[in-house]
Protein backbone atom coordinates (compact mmCIF):
# COMPACT_ATOMS: atom_id res chain seq x y z
CA UNK A 1 0.00 0.00 0.00
CA UNK A 2 1.37 3.16 -0.96
CA UNK A 3 0.98 6.47 0.89
CA UNK A 4 0.54 9.24 -1.60
CA UNK A 5 1.16 12.76 -0.15
CA UNK A 6 0.30 15.85 -2.01
CA UNK A 7 2.35 18.68 -1.64
CA UNK A 8 2.79 21.98 -2.95
CA UNK A 9 6.23 23.92 -3.30
CA UNK A 10 6.16 28.12 -3.03
CA UNK A 11 2.30 29.05 -3.04
CA UNK A 12 2.52 27.97 -6.53
CA UNK A 13 -1.02 26.12 -6.60
CA UNK A 14 0.75 23.64 -7.99
CA UNK A 15 0.19 20.19 -6.31
CA UNK A 16 2.57 17.57 -6.10
CA UNK A 17 2.23 13.91 -6.12
CA UNK A 18 4.92 12.19 -3.64
CA UNK A 19 5.25 9.34 -1.98
CA UNK A 20 7.17 9.30 0.75
CA UNK A 21 8.60 5.86 0.64
CA UNK A 22 10.04 6.15 -2.67
CA UNK A 23 11.96 10.09 -3.19
CA UNK A 24 10.58 13.24 -2.07
CA UNK A 25 11.21 16.58 -2.93
CA UNK A 26 13.41 18.10 0.17
CA UNK A 27 15.17 21.42 0.57
CA UNK A 28 17.09 20.85 -2.47
CA UNK A 29 14.29 20.67 -4.34
CA UNK A 30 13.15 24.16 -3.10
CA UNK A 31 16.68 25.92 -3.30
CA UNK A 32 16.56 24.38 -7.28
CA UNK A 33 13.29 26.05 -8.12
CA UNK A 34 14.03 29.15 -6.33
CA UNK A 35 17.33 29.54 -8.34
CA UNK A 36 15.99 28.84 -11.81
CA UNK A 37 15.23 32.00 -14.07
CA UNK A 38 13.36 29.94 -17.06
CA UNK A 39 12.95 31.20 -20.15
CA UNK A 40 9.07 32.54 -21.04
CA UNK A 41 9.38 30.89 -24.44
CA UNK A 42 10.28 27.42 -26.25
CA UNK A 43 11.07 24.29 -24.37
CA UNK A 44 12.31 23.66 -20.54
CA UNK A 45 13.51 20.14 -19.49
CA UNK A 46 13.79 19.04 -16.46
CA UNK A 47 16.50 15.79 -16.33
CA UNK A 48 16.31 14.00 -12.94
CA UNK A 49 12.73 14.94 -12.59
CA UNK A 50 12.10 12.24 -9.94
CA UNK A 51 8.26 12.84 -9.22
CA UNK A 52 8.14 16.20 -11.12
CA UNK A 53 8.18 19.01 -8.43
CA UNK A 54 10.58 21.39 -9.97
CA UNK A 55 9.35 20.98 -13.41
CA UNK A 56 5.67 20.95 -12.18
CA UNK A 57 5.81 23.96 -10.46
CA UNK A 58 7.62 25.92 -12.68
CA UNK A 59 4.89 25.35 -14.81
CA UNK A 60 3.49 28.21 -12.61
CA UNK A 61 5.85 30.83 -13.67
CA UNK A 62 6.65 30.38 -17.52
CA UNK A 63 4.29 29.57 -20.34
CA UNK A 64 7.05 27.54 -22.37
CA UNK A 65 6.71 23.65 -22.94
CA UNK A 66 7.95 21.70 -20.40
CA UNK A 67 9.45 18.04 -20.14
CA UNK A 68 9.83 16.00 -17.20
CA UNK A 69 12.77 13.27 -17.75
CA UNK A 70 13.25 10.60 -15.65
CA UNK A 71 14.10 6.90 -15.50
CA UNK A 72 12.54 5.73 -13.12
CA UNK A 73 8.93 4.31 -13.41
CA UNK A 74 7.36 4.80 -9.82
CA UNK A 75 8.62 8.38 -9.75
CA UNK A 76 7.51 9.14 -13.43
CA UNK A 77 3.86 7.56 -12.96
CA UNK A 78 3.71 10.29 -9.89
CA UNK A 79 4.31 13.20 -11.99
CA UNK A 80 2.14 11.73 -14.89
CA UNK A 81 -0.69 11.42 -12.04
CA UNK A 82 0.38 14.88 -10.84
CA UNK A 83 0.19 16.35 -14.69
CA UNK A 84 -3.62 15.61 -14.90
CA UNK A 85 -4.62 16.45 -11.32
CA UNK A 86 -3.01 19.89 -12.18
CA UNK A 87 -4.87 19.93 -15.91
CA UNK A 88 -1.14 20.66 -17.28
CA UNK A 89 -1.37 18.03 -19.86
CA UNK A 90 -1.27 20.60 -22.40
CA UNK A 91 1.95 22.15 -20.79
CA UNK A 92 4.11 19.60 -19.19
CA UNK A 93 5.08 15.94 -20.71
CA UNK A 94 6.63 13.26 -18.67
CA UNK A 95 9.29 11.05 -20.29
CA UNK A 96 10.02 8.11 -18.53
CA UNK A 97 13.41 6.46 -20.31
CA UNK A 98 16.87 6.77 -19.93
CA UNK A 99 18.42 10.12 -20.34
CA UNK A 100 20.61 8.59 -23.17
CA UNK A 101 17.65 8.43 -25.34
CA UNK A 102 16.12 11.79 -25.04
CA UNK A 103 16.68 12.45 -28.55
CA UNK A 104 14.34 10.38 -29.40
CA UNK A 105 11.96 12.76 -27.43
CA UNK A 106 13.52 16.29 -28.02
CA UNK A 107 15.64 17.57 -31.24
CA UNK A 108 19.30 18.58 -30.49
CA UNK A 109 19.78 22.40 -30.05
CA UNK A 110 16.14 23.47 -29.56
CA UNK A 111 15.92 23.99 -25.50
CA UNK A 112 15.86 27.00 -23.93
CA UNK A 113 16.40 25.84 -20.58
CA UNK A 114 17.52 22.96 -18.54
CA UNK A 115 16.89 22.73 -14.66
CA UNK A 116 18.56 19.22 -13.23
CA UNK A 117 18.90 18.23 -9.25
CA UNK A 118 21.16 14.95 -10.05
CA UNK A 119 22.49 12.14 -8.18
CA UNK A 120 25.15 13.39 -5.68
CA UNK A 121 26.91 10.25 -4.69
CA UNK A 122 29.22 8.41 -6.69
CA UNK A 123 27.89 4.87 -7.26
CA UNK A 124 29.26 1.84 -5.12
CA UNK A 125 28.95 -1.34 -4.15
CA UNK A 126 26.01 0.25 -1.95
CA UNK A 127 23.64 -1.96 0.64
CA UNK A 128 20.98 0.88 0.48
CA UNK A 129 20.39 -0.36 -3.50
CA UNK A 130 18.97 -3.59 -1.98
CA UNK A 131 16.48 -1.61 0.72
CA UNK A 132 15.36 0.90 -1.36
CA UNK A 133 16.58 1.27 -4.75
CA UNK A 134 14.42 4.09 -6.09
CA UNK A 135 15.74 5.78 -3.24
CA UNK A 136 19.47 4.50 -4.03
CA UNK A 137 19.20 5.64 -8.06
CA UNK A 138 17.74 8.77 -7.76
CA UNK A 139 20.99 9.66 -4.99
CA UNK A 140 23.52 7.41 -6.05
CA UNK A 141 25.41 8.04 -9.97
CA UNK A 142 23.77 4.27 -10.72
CA UNK A 143 22.24 5.02 -13.64
CA UNK A 144 23.37 8.30 -15.15
CA UNK A 145 26.62 10.26 -13.83
CA UNK A 146 27.54 13.98 -14.40
CA UNK A 147 29.53 13.28 -17.38
CA UNK A 148 25.92 11.84 -19.57
CA UNK A 149 24.20 14.23 -17.99
CA UNK A 150 25.99 17.43 -18.92
CA UNK A 151 26.78 15.83 -22.15
CA UNK A 152 22.97 15.63 -23.01
CA UNK A 153 22.81 19.01 -21.91
CA UNK A 154 25.31 20.32 -24.03
CA UNK A 155 23.43 18.24 -27.30
CA UNK A 156 19.88 19.41 -26.07
CA UNK A 157 20.83 22.89 -25.84
CA UNK A 158 20.75 25.92 -27.87
CA UNK A 159 23.64 28.21 -27.86
CA UNK A 160 23.76 30.60 -24.57
CA UNK A 161 20.43 28.73 -23.28
CA UNK A 162 21.19 28.25 -19.04
CA UNK A 163 21.42 25.24 -17.03
CA UNK A 164 20.58 25.44 -13.72
CA UNK A 165 21.90 22.91 -11.03
CA UNK A 166 22.09 22.18 -7.53
CA UNK A 167 24.59 19.94 -6.30
CA UNK A 168 27.58 19.33 -3.16
CA UNK A 169 30.18 21.33 -2.89
CA UNK A 170 32.47 18.60 -2.00
CA UNK A 171 32.17 17.27 -5.53
CA UNK A 172 32.59 21.18 -7.15
CA UNK A 173 35.70 20.18 -8.57
CA UNK A 174 34.14 17.63 -10.90
CA UNK A 175 31.03 19.34 -11.68
CA UNK A 176 33.50 21.95 -12.91
CA UNK A 177 35.44 20.04 -14.98
CA UNK A 178 32.32 17.58 -16.38
CA UNK A 179 30.82 21.23 -17.11
CA UNK A 180 34.10 22.47 -19.07
CA UNK A 181 34.37 19.35 -21.46
CA UNK A 182 31.04 19.53 -22.20
CA UNK A 183 31.10 22.97 -23.39
CA UNK A 184 29.09 24.08 -20.44
CA UNK A 185 30.39 27.41 -18.75
CA UNK A 186 29.25 28.58 -15.32
CA UNK A 187 27.90 31.92 -15.45
CA UNK A 188 26.53 32.30 -11.48
CA UNK A 189 27.33 30.17 -8.64
CA UNK A 190 25.87 30.25 -5.30
CA UNK A 191 26.54 28.26 -1.93
CA UNK A 192 24.43 27.70 0.50
CA UNK A 193 25.84 27.55 4.47
CA UNK A 194 23.31 26.65 7.37
CA UNK A 195 25.32 29.35 8.82
CA UNK A 196 27.46 32.17 8.40
CA UNK A 197 30.89 29.92 9.97
CA UNK A 198 29.72 26.68 8.32
CA UNK A 199 31.35 24.83 5.74
CA UNK A 200 28.91 24.99 2.12
CA UNK A 201 26.55 22.21 2.09
CA UNK A 202 25.16 23.04 -1.30
CA UNK A 203 25.99 24.46 -4.61
CA UNK A 204 23.68 26.63 -6.52
CA UNK A 205 24.84 26.56 -10.39
CA UNK A 206 23.64 28.78 -13.03
CA UNK A 207 25.80 27.73 -16.61
CA UNK A 208 25.41 28.20 -20.51
CA UNK A 209 25.82 26.17 -23.30
CA UNK A 210 29.11 27.99 -25.05
CA UNK A 211 32.61 27.71 -27.26
CA UNK A 212 33.38 30.87 -25.30
CA UNK A 213 34.63 31.06 -21.78
CA UNK A 214 32.97 32.54 -19.54
CA UNK A 215 33.47 35.31 -16.70
CA UNK A 216 31.80 32.98 -13.51
CA UNK A 217 30.57 35.49 -10.79
CA UNK A 218 30.36 33.71 -6.70
CA UNK A 219 27.12 35.15 -5.69
CA UNK A 220 26.54 36.24 -1.70
CA UNK A 221 26.51 32.89 0.38
CA UNK A 222 22.54 32.14 1.01
CA UNK A 223 22.83 31.33 4.57
CA UNK A 224 19.89 29.62 6.15
CA UNK A 225 19.85 30.25 9.78
CA UNK A 226 21.32 33.23 12.28
CA UNK A 227 21.91 31.17 15.29
CA UNK A 228 18.16 29.03 15.71
CA UNK A 229 16.18 31.49 13.92
CA UNK A 230 15.56 30.86 9.73
CA UNK A 231 17.56 34.09 7.78
CA UNK A 232 14.56 36.66 6.20
CA UNK A 233 16.09 35.19 2.85
CA UNK A 234 15.55 31.24 3.67
CA UNK A 235 12.11 32.44 5.12
CA UNK A 236 11.02 33.88 2.05
CA UNK A 237 11.99 30.53 -0.02
CA UNK A 238 10.51 28.28 2.40
CA UNK A 239 7.43 30.50 2.59
CA UNK A 240 7.46 30.23 6.33
CA UNK B 1 66.06 55.93 -10.86
CA UNK B 2 64.29 53.02 -9.46
CA UNK B 3 62.58 53.66 -5.97
CA UNK B 4 62.65 51.15 -3.90
CA UNK B 5 60.82 50.34 -0.60
CA UNK B 6 61.22 47.67 2.47
CA UNK B 7 57.50 46.55 3.51
CA UNK B 8 57.17 44.19 6.14
CA UNK B 9 53.88 41.34 5.80
CA UNK B 10 52.44 40.93 9.60
CA UNK B 11 54.73 41.86 11.79
CA UNK B 12 56.92 38.86 10.66
CA UNK B 13 60.89 40.96 10.57
CA UNK B 14 61.55 39.68 7.29
CA UNK B 15 61.97 42.95 5.14
CA UNK B 16 60.91 42.83 1.36
CA UNK B 17 62.69 45.04 -0.97
CA UNK B 18 60.13 46.24 -3.61
CA UNK B 19 60.23 48.50 -6.49
CA UNK B 20 56.87 50.43 -6.92
CA UNK B 21 57.12 50.92 -10.58
CA UNK B 22 57.62 46.99 -11.21
CA UNK B 23 55.12 45.26 -9.18
CA UNK B 24 55.31 45.27 -5.29
CA UNK B 25 53.00 42.65 -3.09
CA UNK B 26 48.98 43.59 -2.41
CA UNK B 27 46.18 42.02 -0.64
CA UNK B 28 46.30 38.94 -2.75
CA UNK B 29 50.00 37.99 -1.38
CA UNK B 30 48.83 38.57 2.12
CA UNK B 31 45.92 36.89 1.78
CA UNK B 32 47.89 33.89 0.28
CA UNK B 33 50.58 34.14 3.18
CA UNK B 34 48.13 34.36 5.57
CA UNK B 35 46.22 30.80 4.15
CA UNK B 36 49.30 28.96 3.85
CA UNK B 37 50.21 26.38 6.03
CA UNK B 38 53.30 25.32 5.37
CA UNK B 39 55.38 22.07 6.48
CA UNK B 40 57.48 22.22 8.97
CA UNK B 41 60.55 20.09 7.09
CA UNK B 42 61.47 19.58 3.74
CA UNK B 43 61.30 21.60 0.47
CA UNK B 44 58.55 24.54 -0.53
CA UNK B 45 58.63 26.59 -3.36
CA UNK B 46 56.96 29.63 -4.25
CA UNK B 47 56.58 29.84 -7.87
CA UNK B 48 55.78 32.96 -9.91
CA UNK B 49 57.52 34.56 -6.88
CA UNK B 50 58.05 37.69 -7.94
CA UNK B 51 59.89 39.96 -5.66
CA UNK B 52 59.86 36.91 -3.06
CA UNK B 53 57.11 38.59 -0.56
CA UNK B 54 55.42 35.24 0.29
CA UNK B 55 58.48 32.78 -0.10
CA UNK B 56 60.82 35.48 2.38
CA UNK B 57 58.03 35.61 4.25
CA UNK B 58 57.57 32.27 5.68
CA UNK B 59 61.28 32.23 6.71
CA UNK B 60 59.60 33.77 9.98
CA UNK B 61 57.19 30.57 10.36
CA UNK B 62 58.89 27.76 9.10
CA UNK B 63 62.91 26.20 9.03
CA UNK B 64 62.18 24.51 5.55
CA UNK B 65 64.46 25.30 2.74
CA UNK B 66 62.60 27.51 0.19
CA UNK B 67 62.89 28.20 -2.98
CA UNK B 68 61.71 31.54 -5.10
CA UNK B 69 61.14 30.52 -9.12
CA UNK B 70 60.77 33.36 -10.59
CA UNK B 71 61.61 34.62 -14.79
CA UNK B 72 61.85 37.92 -14.63
CA UNK B 73 65.29 39.28 -13.84
CA UNK B 74 64.20 42.09 -12.47
CA UNK B 75 62.60 41.03 -9.45
CA UNK B 76 64.66 38.05 -9.13
CA UNK B 77 67.31 40.56 -8.07
CA UNK B 78 65.23 42.35 -5.77
CA UNK B 79 64.34 38.49 -4.24
CA UNK B 80 67.95 38.16 -4.07
CA UNK B 81 68.82 41.52 -2.61
CA UNK B 82 65.73 40.68 0.54
CA UNK B 83 67.86 37.24 1.10
CA UNK B 84 70.67 39.20 1.59
CA UNK B 85 69.69 41.92 3.70
CA UNK B 86 67.82 39.31 5.88
CA UNK B 87 70.78 36.75 6.28
CA UNK B 88 68.30 34.17 4.91
CA UNK B 89 70.99 33.06 2.25
CA UNK B 90 71.05 29.32 4.56
CA UNK B 91 67.59 29.01 4.01
CA UNK B 92 65.84 30.77 1.22
CA UNK B 93 67.05 30.27 -2.65
CA UNK B 94 66.45 32.66 -5.56
CA UNK B 95 65.96 30.41 -9.09
CA UNK B 96 65.71 33.41 -11.72
CA UNK B 97 64.51 31.07 -14.78
CA UNK B 98 61.20 30.29 -16.55
CA UNK B 99 59.51 27.43 -14.41
CA UNK B 100 59.22 25.14 -17.17
CA UNK B 101 63.15 24.34 -16.08
CA UNK B 102 62.37 24.00 -12.56
CA UNK B 103 63.74 20.07 -12.38
CA UNK B 104 67.50 21.63 -13.49
CA UNK B 105 67.16 22.85 -10.05
CA UNK B 106 64.41 20.88 -7.97
CA UNK B 107 63.95 17.30 -8.27
CA UNK B 108 60.36 15.57 -9.09
CA UNK B 109 58.48 14.45 -5.99
CA UNK B 110 60.20 16.54 -3.63
CA UNK B 111 58.48 19.00 -2.60
CA UNK B 112 56.22 19.17 0.46
CA UNK B 113 54.56 22.71 -0.32
CA UNK B 114 53.90 25.13 -3.07
CA UNK B 115 52.95 28.62 -2.70
CA UNK B 116 51.85 30.36 -6.04
CA UNK B 117 50.28 33.67 -6.99
CA UNK B 118 49.75 33.23 -10.65
CA UNK B 119 49.35 35.87 -13.24
CA UNK B 120 45.65 35.87 -13.06
CA UNK B 121 44.34 37.14 -16.61
CA UNK B 122 44.20 35.32 -20.17
CA UNK B 123 46.88 36.24 -22.50
CA UNK B 124 46.17 38.80 -25.70
CA UNK B 125 47.48 41.25 -27.82
CA UNK B 126 48.20 43.98 -24.79
CA UNK B 127 48.87 47.52 -24.98
CA UNK B 128 50.11 47.12 -21.51
CA UNK B 129 53.11 45.28 -22.35
CA UNK B 130 54.70 48.21 -23.61
CA UNK B 131 53.78 50.39 -21.24
CA UNK B 132 55.27 48.00 -18.12
CA UNK B 133 56.42 44.58 -19.60
CA UNK B 134 57.61 43.22 -16.01
CA UNK B 135 53.86 44.12 -14.61
CA UNK B 136 52.08 42.78 -17.84
CA UNK B 137 54.10 39.65 -17.34
CA UNK B 138 53.29 39.23 -13.55
CA UNK B 139 49.67 39.97 -14.09
CA UNK B 140 48.93 38.30 -17.53
CA UNK B 141 49.85 34.64 -19.11
CA UNK B 142 52.21 35.84 -21.47
CA UNK B 143 55.29 33.65 -20.38
CA UNK B 144 53.20 30.83 -18.38
CA UNK B 145 49.94 29.54 -17.97
CA UNK B 146 47.24 27.24 -15.83
CA UNK B 147 47.95 24.08 -17.26
CA UNK B 148 52.01 24.51 -17.14
CA UNK B 149 51.86 25.97 -13.70
CA UNK B 150 49.86 23.07 -12.61
CA UNK B 151 51.89 20.33 -14.65
CA UNK B 152 55.01 21.66 -13.16
CA UNK B 153 53.31 21.53 -9.65
CA UNK B 154 52.32 18.19 -10.07
CA UNK B 155 55.98 16.42 -10.75
CA UNK B 156 57.63 18.63 -8.18
CA UNK B 157 55.38 17.70 -5.17
CA UNK B 158 55.80 14.96 -3.10
CA UNK B 159 52.29 12.39 -2.94
CA UNK B 160 49.45 14.12 -1.07
CA UNK B 161 51.65 17.67 -0.69
CA UNK B 162 49.81 20.72 -1.04
CA UNK B 163 49.90 23.29 -2.78
CA UNK B 164 48.01 26.96 -1.76
CA UNK B 165 46.90 29.51 -4.46
CA UNK B 166 45.52 32.59 -4.94
CA UNK B 167 42.91 33.64 -7.93
CA UNK B 168 40.10 35.06 -9.02
CA UNK B 169 36.55 33.34 -9.06
CA UNK B 170 36.07 34.26 -12.36
CA UNK B 171 38.32 31.91 -13.70
CA UNK B 172 37.32 29.25 -11.05
CA UNK B 173 36.37 26.56 -13.43
CA UNK B 174 39.13 27.19 -15.50
CA UNK B 175 41.57 26.70 -12.33
CA UNK B 176 39.92 23.57 -11.24
CA UNK B 177 39.90 22.02 -14.49
CA UNK B 178 43.31 22.71 -14.66
CA UNK B 179 43.77 20.84 -11.62
CA UNK B 180 42.12 18.01 -12.17
CA UNK B 181 43.85 17.19 -15.60
CA UNK B 182 46.75 17.48 -13.39
CA UNK B 183 45.83 15.25 -10.85
CA UNK B 184 46.07 17.69 -8.32
CA UNK B 185 42.86 18.05 -6.01
CA UNK B 186 41.34 20.94 -4.29
CA UNK B 187 40.89 20.27 -0.22
CA UNK B 188 39.57 23.57 0.68
CA UNK B 189 38.25 26.40 -0.94
CA UNK B 190 37.61 30.03 0.04
CA UNK B 191 36.28 33.07 -1.22
CA UNK B 192 37.04 36.71 -0.26
CA UNK B 193 34.39 38.94 -0.61
CA UNK B 194 34.76 42.99 -0.11
CA UNK B 195 31.46 42.82 2.03
CA UNK B 196 29.18 39.99 2.81
CA UNK B 197 26.74 40.86 0.30
CA UNK B 198 29.14 41.32 -2.70
CA UNK B 199 30.38 38.95 -5.21
CA UNK B 200 33.74 37.26 -4.63
CA UNK B 201 36.39 39.04 -5.28
CA UNK B 202 39.29 35.85 -4.63
CA UNK B 203 39.71 32.73 -4.08
CA UNK B 204 41.80 30.84 -2.00
CA UNK B 205 42.44 27.36 -3.02
CA UNK B 206 44.28 24.37 -0.95
CA UNK B 207 44.63 21.45 -2.88
CA UNK B 208 46.86 18.56 -2.85
CA UNK B 209 48.46 16.46 -5.26
CA UNK B 210 46.56 12.56 -5.13
CA UNK B 211 45.63 10.13 -7.85
CA UNK B 212 42.23 9.52 -5.70
CA UNK B 213 39.61 11.86 -5.86
CA UNK B 214 39.41 14.70 -2.78
CA UNK B 215 36.30 15.56 -1.10
CA UNK B 216 36.14 19.65 -1.08
CA UNK B 217 35.06 21.82 1.80
CA UNK B 218 34.23 25.00 0.75
CA UNK B 219 35.17 27.22 3.72
CA UNK B 220 33.30 30.15 5.53
CA UNK B 221 33.83 33.81 3.46
CA UNK B 222 36.30 36.18 4.31
CA UNK B 223 34.73 38.90 4.23
CA UNK B 224 37.07 42.55 4.63
CA UNK B 225 34.39 45.20 5.03
CA UNK B 226 31.34 45.90 7.60
CA UNK B 227 29.85 49.04 6.08
CA UNK B 228 33.20 50.82 6.26
CA UNK B 229 35.30 49.21 8.56
CA UNK B 230 37.56 46.33 8.74
CA UNK B 231 35.94 43.11 10.06
CA UNK B 232 37.74 41.78 13.28
CA UNK B 233 39.66 38.80 10.51
CA UNK B 234 40.51 41.20 7.98
CA UNK B 235 41.97 43.40 10.88
CA UNK B 236 43.90 40.73 12.08
CA UNK B 237 45.15 39.42 8.98
CA UNK B 238 46.18 42.76 7.96
CA UNK B 239 47.33 43.59 11.51
CA UNK B 240 45.62 47.26 11.98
Amino acid sequence: MTKISKDIIANSGIVINQDKDLYSFNLDTILLYNFVNPTKKGKLVDLCSGNGAIGLTLASETPVQIYLVEIQKQLADLAKLSIKENNLSEQVYSINDDLKNIQKYIDHDTVDTIVCNPPYFKSKSDTKLKDNPVLAIARHELKTDLNEILHNSMILLKQNAHIFMVYRPDRLSDLLTAMNNNMIQPKRIRFVRTQTDSIANLVLVDAIKTIKSAALEVLPDLVMYDGDKLTKEAKDILNE
